[in-house]
């Protein structure tokens, strides 16, 4: 993807904050940071959202965030990755965000709006989701 | 851990609407959705946070929330793992949430409270970082 700004990053051809590289995963701190910290892990192999990407190109992406977390000394934190202009993703390359949550104004704020659950419409749904895996 | 609800909803000690089950890995639907086919992934370790799981722990979670993605239907979705009271987390098991974004009003509610960057400080804290990985 050659308009890809992280995939412009992988390749070096815009410099970065980078934390660490593998084979199949880059991170890097995020320049616009919700709290010191905040870095963004991300798969080497190019697709928007997150059913784009194999497995094999996900497994290693939480042990290096966890390895991240605790590099920053995080004690509280959220791993955070946005599907969808609607859902807050702004770059089109998947990403996942540690957030540190240092205290209530810095890192992510969370809007929690749950439902009131419906016992059998969730079993008529479970049973929908399940014929489709 | 045996007082863990998530302990044991695994052991089958409470029901739940169990959507998938390997070795390492269980997932189920979350009874308070914020939305349609909010579902949970978790290890089968327990740990509180993150930091707590082993990495071969974690390898299989972003594949099965891919898979239970690709199965709801979700096209926009917020893939969610809080760490900590303050950073909104409730039971203290590990567990990422999948979260449909079907509309501005349902799904996760997301703050984004960005700092503005100095990029001196930046690059100091990254030396700090990558000093401990
Ligand atoms: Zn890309
Ligand atoms: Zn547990």
């Amino acid at each position: 993807m050659a308009a890809c700004i992280f995939c412009k990053i992988i390749k070096g051809e815009i410099p970065s904050m980078k934390l660490f590289e593998s084979e199949k995963i880059f991170a890097f701190l995020d320049i616009s940071p919700l709290s010191k910290g905040h870095s963004l892990i991300i798969p080497k192999y190019h697709g928007a959202k997150l059913h784009d990407i194999p497995d094999d190109q996900l497994h290693e992406i939480l042990p290096v965030a966890k390895k991240i977390a605790i590099a920053v000394g995080a004690e509280d934190y959220n791993i955070l990755q946005n599907n969808g202009r609607i859902a807050h993703q702004l770059v089109d390359h998947v990403h996942f965000h540690m957030i540190p949550k240092p205290n209530d104004t810095e890192g992510l704020g969370i809007g929690w709006p749950a439902e009131p659950a419906d016992k059998a419409q969730l079993s008529k749904l479970l049973e929908e989701i399940k014929a489709k895996m």
